[in-house]
């Protein structure tokens, strides 16, 4: 399977270290993760709250069309107001209950997709509910323009435009603060899996939006059978998310491994690099955990299957969200037994090369050899030299783990 | 969301110290991981190689009725062989491509579930294929009896009844040793995923299975369409998951975080408690890690939100599969900051009782008052004392951890 990409671009160095430096204990904070928003998830199905939340002045709504959010530059998210967006999604989609809005469903209704992302306590001005929950409110709305919708969101759009904000072109073009990409990446990673999910895994019937964007139910009638054919039944078949709590109903996250592997002595890193990537362009190993797999086991699987060097003791280091479109990247250090550092590629086709590199070679492209992979080496790089992962990419932070000693420190697990 | 339930049974004691012994550095190996087989999954989509693995001599097939595993007893899996299951599912179900299945995709043709779960390569009388893959192969398969493989399926199941085998009554009623648990585990997580997954989410339409059980994909054409009404044309309208490689096609895992809790001082630890458990019965909270979270920020959401608790350092443990139906709990030790210890149970509806309890409370219930949550506590036991989960639930072995001095170690992440 396809290893997930470290190729979004490396934000301005003065944002990185306030990310990195926010640390608990020796926690690092990778990129995407670092959210300021407080989700408050039991309040999801609260629609007097969600009123509220939708129409206080403090609250900021994150555009996207086609999953590109609205922005004011490659560094910098833009928000558009209530005022805004009113033409599109209507005075109040939450002043009925869920309940009554699934009586009335109708899959034939076309209703732009919006998610409550949470609050923001550091802004004094937010509201306040049940005098415990406070902040400022914040809400991913899907624009993209489209019938019923296409007139309001393409008059939005060209009002959004004169005021110099405009989309995204695209993931390789946006480079944010760490904040900003925490919100960018719970909003995409929960506009996608609406789009991706319009129907149920279970009965094939068109699903239904619930819990503020976080749920898609198969409701057990659907009105729009009756609009084409009047003697038709608005009741469907019985499905089997209806009978108890399923896991389709909910969004998906995709658990994948990714890990630095060092040489039964310490000395050397194995890396490995795909056949797009740019020339002398390496990276940690990656792919995803399968079912009934233990982190640890995923890694050597993974390890032995791309290259087949055998591991023993694995170490987790640190977890990174990656919103393209839905995984968990969990960030591990192995180590090669003796007699097992054999490189072998004929397993599986995935990977074009793979090789240990001595670990200073690593340190010094660290240092020298970093970018996106869209991007140009560094000045100081040398043509020939290897290249790296940028500092936002966990598999940086895994190799430079592993040159700052990591695995040489006494084990926790 | 419900919580992933610790309520497993506990295996004999002698085969749970093997299993925990089993590490490398000092991972900790939770039930359910440890599998002898290799997966070989690039292999998955070589049918020669399926072809061979399902007619060998020391193939085994693990066998389910509804979800429940052929067993001896309730200790030990029943296994059958290639002459038991072909009259169910026919000589060779792997003698054509993918690409080839494909095109005859019907999908009025019910095929039963077969997934290829791996090689033991412990077996010296297994198969070797192109010299390097050696090992004895396991498949699950479903003989669930329904048409048109009802009375195969049962005649099957009487014979089977004759020599003293039967399907196990339900998940509380197993207590497997840890490798049979982990094949065990391999097997239910497959053909439930594939069970709740008919349908394609993307368009709606019927989905076949592929990759000898761990893939799902939506063909381009079914011929159970122009078999009802000839001059139907067998072509289905474009999807989503035909353009590019999408998630909605490969097994899902959701990760879950589950997590010991100690006071700013490392005296007390925080334990929760559901309504429907035994009375005097607790355990550590856990929850499931939502879109764009990272272990540690999903570990502190569920904390405040079940509890009140605010956490500092977050610390990963160890992680397990769990079968039921599709989780990876992530298991990890948490700090509440100082002034963060106050209990609010008014946020989530979720738990009946939460409270902190003194490290040597703790201490002793991991000694004498364990056990699944069906069973009655140990003989040394108390009336009144606190009740814990068994050694084969990650929650014990987080407490463990935090009772042994974990967080006092240095911390390495
Ligand atoms: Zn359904
Ligand atoms: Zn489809």
């Amino acid at each position: 399977m396809p290893e997930p990409m470290p190729d979004l671009p490396e934000p301005a160095h003065h944002e990185l270290d306030s990310m990195l430096s926010r640390k608990f204990g020796k926690e690092v904070a990778n990129y995407f993760s670092g959210s300021p928003l407080n989700r408050v998830s039991f309040l999801r199905t609260d629609h007097p709250f969600l009123s509220l939340a939708l129409k206080h002045p403090s609250t900021s709504f994150l555009l996207f069309n086609n999953l590109n959010p609205l922005i004011v530059s490659s560094t910098k998210l833009a928000f558009a107001s209530f005022k805004d967006v009113e033409p599109i999604i209507g005075e109040d989609i939450y002043s009925k209950s869920e309940e009554d809005l699934i009586k009335e469903y109708n899959s034939s209704k076309y209703i732009p997709q919006l998610v409550f992302l949470g609050l923001d306590d550091r802004n004094q001005d937010g509201l306040v509910y049940k005098d415990y929950y406070k902040g400022a409110p914040y809400f991913a709305l899907d624009i993209t323009p489209k019938d019923p919708i296409k007139s309001a969101a393409e008059t939005l759009i060209s009002s959004l435009e004169t005021k110099g904000v405009s989309f995204s072109k695209g993931r390789m073009h946006i480079s944010l603060p760490p904040q900003e990409a925490a919100i960018y990446a719970e909003s995409r990673h929960l506009l996608d899996w609406n789009a991706r999910n319009p129907f149920c895994a279970s009965c094939g019937h068109p699903t239904f939006s619930v819990n503020a964007g976080f749920k898609r139910i198969c409701p057990p009638r659907d009105l729009a059978s009756s609009m084409t054919n009047s003697s038709a039944s608005p009741d469907r078949p019985p499905c089997a998310t209806r009978t108890g709590i399923s896991n389709l109903s909910f969004p998906r996250t995709d658990p994948t491994v990714i890990m630095a592997v060092v040489s039964a002595d310490g000395q050397k890193i194995l890396l490995g690099r795909q056949k797009r990537w740019p020339e002398y362009w390496y990276s940690t190993l990656a792919g995803f955990l399968e079912p009934a797999e233990s982190v640890e086991e995923a890694v050597r699987r993974e390890v032995w299957e791309e290259s087949g060097i055998h591991l023993g003791r694995v170490v987790i280091h640190s977890t990174q969200p990656w919103p393209y479109p839905a995984n968990l990247m969990i960030g591990a250090i192995g180590q090669a037994i003796p007699g097992g550092e054999e490189i072998h590629l004929g397993h599986d086709a995935e990977l074009e090369d793979a090789k240990w590199f001595p670990t200073d070679e690593v340190r010094e492209a660290l240092q020298i050899g970093t970018s996106g992979l869209g991007e140009t080496a560094g000045p100081q790089y040398k043509e020939g030299g290897l290249r790296l992962p940028p500092r936002t990419a966990i598999a940086n932070q895994l190799m430079s783990a592993v040159v700052g000693g990591f695995l040489g420190a006494e084990p926790k697990i």
